[in-house]
């Protein structure tokens, strides 16, 4: 079963036979963690690549003033990284934390770069998820210079109508870069 | 000379044969620009792949109070597009221009994605790309929330001398992420 949606995720990016397919998910390893599990900290290399199949992740980074930014959250059926350091090997600006308990696929950066190196599906795969890294973080960059703080919260809404319910204001208020108070106001209107 | 300077670049990233590199580096054309041209605007989608052989060019975009952000400045030997445009024919949220008369080859992206499916070189060629391209942006970020003006301006400074030097001040405190007054306090220190 999570390997069914592990494969239907890999499947949705990539053309795969299902022999190429069952041998890249067998390097994946089942992993469950509580939440507010700290899967890595600010200054720790990322070995790790996850999958989620259930619970919800995030990374986040700090501030000079120490005040959290969520720069990216995924639930059930999307992946997880910290990619600048799972790519270079340098220690990570960011932090990947649990937001619930969470039932995990992990595959090891050594064997997803053998993987890379030795098959040309995922490959392509890699190719493909370094493509949507590279424009999620390009549009919420756009999306912070261009919208208003209003327009933030009602594009939140519209993509992914769960977060309001899912996810502590602290969180929400932090992924929109708002603060927590701003986020109230545009809750009750 | 155009042409050898290319293949430099791309034999600096991947391993490839001789008559590879000459299948890819012919589909990329010579094109002059005047200082000031613009090559992309706002709005329009990214055809284009630019290698700079001389020159200086910019990828920037306005803020909701029509402040220029500059994102990305290349220089001879390196390369240039409105990447989130060009993977995904969006209209590109990002302006293309010439900070100096500029000597470039450039590639459709018709060209380009057509030898990314046939050609396993260019593939991981456009991979690394995309990582470079990944970890550039995270890293400005991670300067802009985690470093003073003064620190990113040492860093600068240490990273590509001659910007002081051939960058007006309006563009580089545009870079830099400061006020222009900033920028000349910062210099005269």
């Amino acid at each position: 079963m999570m390997y069914e949606q592990l494969k239907r995720f890999i499947r949705h990016n990539i053309q795969v036979s299902d022999d190429v397919l069952n041998e890249i998910v067998k390097h994946f390893k089942p992993l469950s963690v509580k939440k507010s599990a700290v899967l890595l900290s600010q200054s720790e290399v990322c070995h790790n690549f996850y999958f989620v199949h259930t619970g919800c992740l995030r990374t986040y980074y700090l501030t000079q003033q120490g005040n959290e930014k969520t720069r990216y959250i995924a639930t059930e059926g999307t992946v997880i990284t910290s990619l600048t350091s799972f790519i270079s090997l340098q220690p990570s600006f960011e932090f990947i934390d649990a937001l619930e308990n969470a039932d995990l696929l992990v595959i090891s950066r050594v064997n997803f770069f053998r993987l890379v190196k030795d098959v040309r599906e995922w490959a392509e795969f890699y190719r493909r998820l370094l493509e949507f890294a590279y424009i999620y973080q390009n549009k919420k960059i756009e999306n912070l210079v261009t919208l208003s703080a209003g327009e933030r919260y009602n594009l939140v809404i519209k993509e992914h109508p769960a977060y309001t319910q899912r996810l502590s204001n602290k969180i929400l208020a932090s992924y929109l870069d708002v603060t927590q108070e701003s986020l109230s106001r545009l809750k009750s209107r």
